[in-house]
């Protein structure tokens, strides 16, 4: 039987850039960390070590610098539907090409109600993403949304679950909700103003969560997936992964206390992971 | 030549702790991370094993939870300073407490200008600390923040240095200037409203770092440093620490393009660390 | 057109267990991280809230200790294997399992040329692996191996590649040729000793790379698959994942010196990853 | 009240070198990270932005790589002290210079008894470090080693501590000790071998803690730095900072089994941390 390249994909991760986007009254500071991945006509580089056709990942790295000169002026989608494009279009080996871009928010400073025209402050933890795939003539585009710390203090319970032979947990109908979401969404077509609409998904998902009335992670997460789909006409997909950041009531009783469910062990490890993609 | 302790402390570190504060009409809620230190008359535990006057690190962190039902219920510093005081009052063999607590920072949600009541979303890289120092009855306070991701697109050059035989930065009259600055000012007295204060003292930092016209990042932290000390009576000296961002002009004239100083590589290592303490 | 729940999944994740087995003359030390993912009949628990259904996953952490007390005696495999029917037995409305073991290695201490009985040293930072995905009565067993940095001095080059409008890398036939590999491969069936698999895949992987001349990673990394399956033959396919983990000679020739390929600077960004599957 | 400088530093960090040292029959592999602070007459630099006599940390970071051409050629503490001298001789306005080097551990690949002459893998977790302070004429030199990571499973306990009002540690007489071990040691003079000399310490350090009865952290920390003072000569001050990688007992009994100290928790937060220095 014989052996065989199966699949292959290779590219550059971690491109770090950033831009300035000189407007007539102030700076525009954008950065982004770009992942590029191509895939293709490349079996000869693995089994041979014939490297005709690999395009150095230095040059892609290359390449995202002299393209972000002209062409990343706006959304980091446009700019990685750019990026791929010129990738296919210039290399006939590549079949598949995957853009994953992230970009690291930045606010300008406001002091007195008036934003500062050049100086920035980071925000965060949360990050906008672009997801590009490639592949054969089609294009798919995922937006989305990580590290999105949300909390809610109440309206959120956990009952009526198995009860085996190792079960342990209280049933509790009054818990901290708590997880580092990350979503991404599939649209109908690519013409949309991707920032506008990153922004309003964000605020779906973030009324949603506060406003749901929780069972269960799993029951929040569909509901934030359905309310995405509900307003939201152009998108078509959503997954969401939430990771329970688990906030444990401390047992004060045992040192003749009472906790009115109002002290918590905050915990990172072990922690509960739901995932789930709602469609159309 | 005999062999002896000089030195010694131990203690509990990255005691993870939330709390609600159930208010009329909203949720409050807080998250810390304490560190606790203790120094004292422990030399028999080191060298003999003899652990009676051993307070466990264990005790530690659940006295930290116990005491944060009643009195975690404004300031981290003033938290700290309570959780000094319990130290030192019920432990007379230990002659130093050191209580570092670093506040992750929650916002409230905000929907249609309103808030709500009990759905937060974290916020940040920027967090406050507290750092109480409790040393044979002498106390003190310093309030800080840490994670401060601060950029300006201009106004911020580097002239006029050394040029040896293993110089090859170029000067430059218009950079990016980037950091990650952590703060910690030292109290005249410990009657402040520190939260209040730790706002106010950002708000110089920021500001100080917005107009300054930077010649250097040393001049700048000293510039935001001597800001604080005007602005702020109650403020006998601040230490600034300023690791340098690089953003470092890609070479695009290599592909027959112009960088007009507006693409950039962002790099995390090696970083320019620069750091002052500034008193009266 | 109705929204519906598409995938889902959920689990505990980072569950970090320990185990003492104590022989005749000597303890051994056991440090492992688990991750659960379960998937099956769980809509309702997602549309509507029903957790009847729901294990929970501090129920999941549960049963990994316990069962860990009887069942987690030898390899990582079997201990994933045994935790994968426990769930599948006990929970008809789980259709598939995926069970993540990652081993913390630890090495008896050695004093003049004998093994202490009970203390041990943390080895690394390699680091094996064990993936059981059981579903629908099918069981897939990977064995692999994470963090295993490996690096060669020469027999490394990289020529030939494409020179387009956008590339600046010179070709080189001589470099450092530095990977942190991860690995991971499937057997033709599950009766092996997986322990001793590893360890002789493990040394056919290092072998492999350390004689190869390298014309591409590319090359290397199926070079070093190709020779698994050679020799091997309870292995049916083999993953690979291979950043590039770069030394750039540093530029002396701008002070005078010269750099006879000696001096180099070690960067973690930006890097290329290289990935390949081969199978027979 | 004047404002002023009080304390001031900068250097460049995460200078991250490797080399390849060309034997007859082989090639050494070294790879550090270099941290650099000066400090000195810069008060004009941070009060006014003169930069006349600022050294740019660029060119520090040039200089390391340009002097590691000919002058990294065995220890890192010579390393260290070549460069130390090097920044104070050609500096006048310098009069304190901090050298911090941690070397990435790499050894030759072995296979069928002998060692290859370029293949290389990175061990670890553990590292050495050497931290030279060169400041008005005096130079120190201290050699170390972090990330020690060192476990034993018995022969290690903890009792008669403190019982409080919040305590609810059980005593034990029987425990796992385990800590990711950080020490470093101060020379009489400055004549060593360092390299052997560092091997030596970790050796007695390790031998200690295996051998060592331990009734607390505390004690086993202090038998190992007497051990090192009495074992090495050349050593005149030696300080150790070991955290507590916990593995707590997990409650079986609630299952109706028995641990019988076998199973336990690993938990990373919170830990208790315990730091000593021991002198002649």
């Amino acid at each position: 039987m014989s052996i065989k390249l199966a699949l292959n994909s290779y590219g550059k991760n971690a491109v770090n850039l950033s831009k300035i986007i000189r407007h007539a009254d102030y700076h525009e500071f954008r950065q982004i960390t770009v992942n590029i991945s191509l895939e293709g006509d490349f079996t000869t580089a693995y089994t041979e070590g014939d490297n005709t056709k690999i395009l150095a990942t230095d040059t892609q790295k290359n390449t995202i610098y002299a393209l972000a000169k002209e062409h990343f002026t706006s959304s980091i989608e446009a700019f990685g539907i750019y990026l791929s494009d010129h990738f296919i279009a210039n290399n006939p080996q590549v079949t598949k090409v995957t853009i994953d871009i992230t970009e690291h928010g930045y606010t300008r400073m406001a002091f007195d109600g008036s934003l500062h025209p050049h100086a920035y402050i980071g925000n965060g933890p949360d990050k906008n993403t672009a997801l590009i795939v490639q592949d054969k003539g089609n294009i798919t585009v995922r937006s989305g949304v990580k590290d999105l710390l949300i909390l809610k203090t109440t309206d959120s319970g956990f009952e009526n679950f198995i009860r085996d032979e190792f079960t342990s947990l209280k049933e509790t109908a009054d818990r901290i909700l708590a997880t580092q979401c990350e979503a991404s969404w599939l649209y109908t077509s690519n013409g949309q103003d991707f920032t506008a609409c990153a922004a309003a998904v964000r605020n779906t998902l973030l009324k949603t969560f506060a406003f749901h009335n929780s069972l269960s992670v799993q029951q929040t997460l569909y509901a934030m997936g359905e309310a995405v789909l509900q307003e939201h006409s152009m998108i078509k997909e959503i997954s969401l992964q939430m990771p329970n950041k688990h906030h444990i009531p401390f047992n004060l009783e045992q040192f003749g206390l009472f906790n009115k469910n109002d002290i918590f062990i905050a915990t990172d490890e072990p922690y509960g992971l739901i995932q789930g993609t709602i469609t159309r």
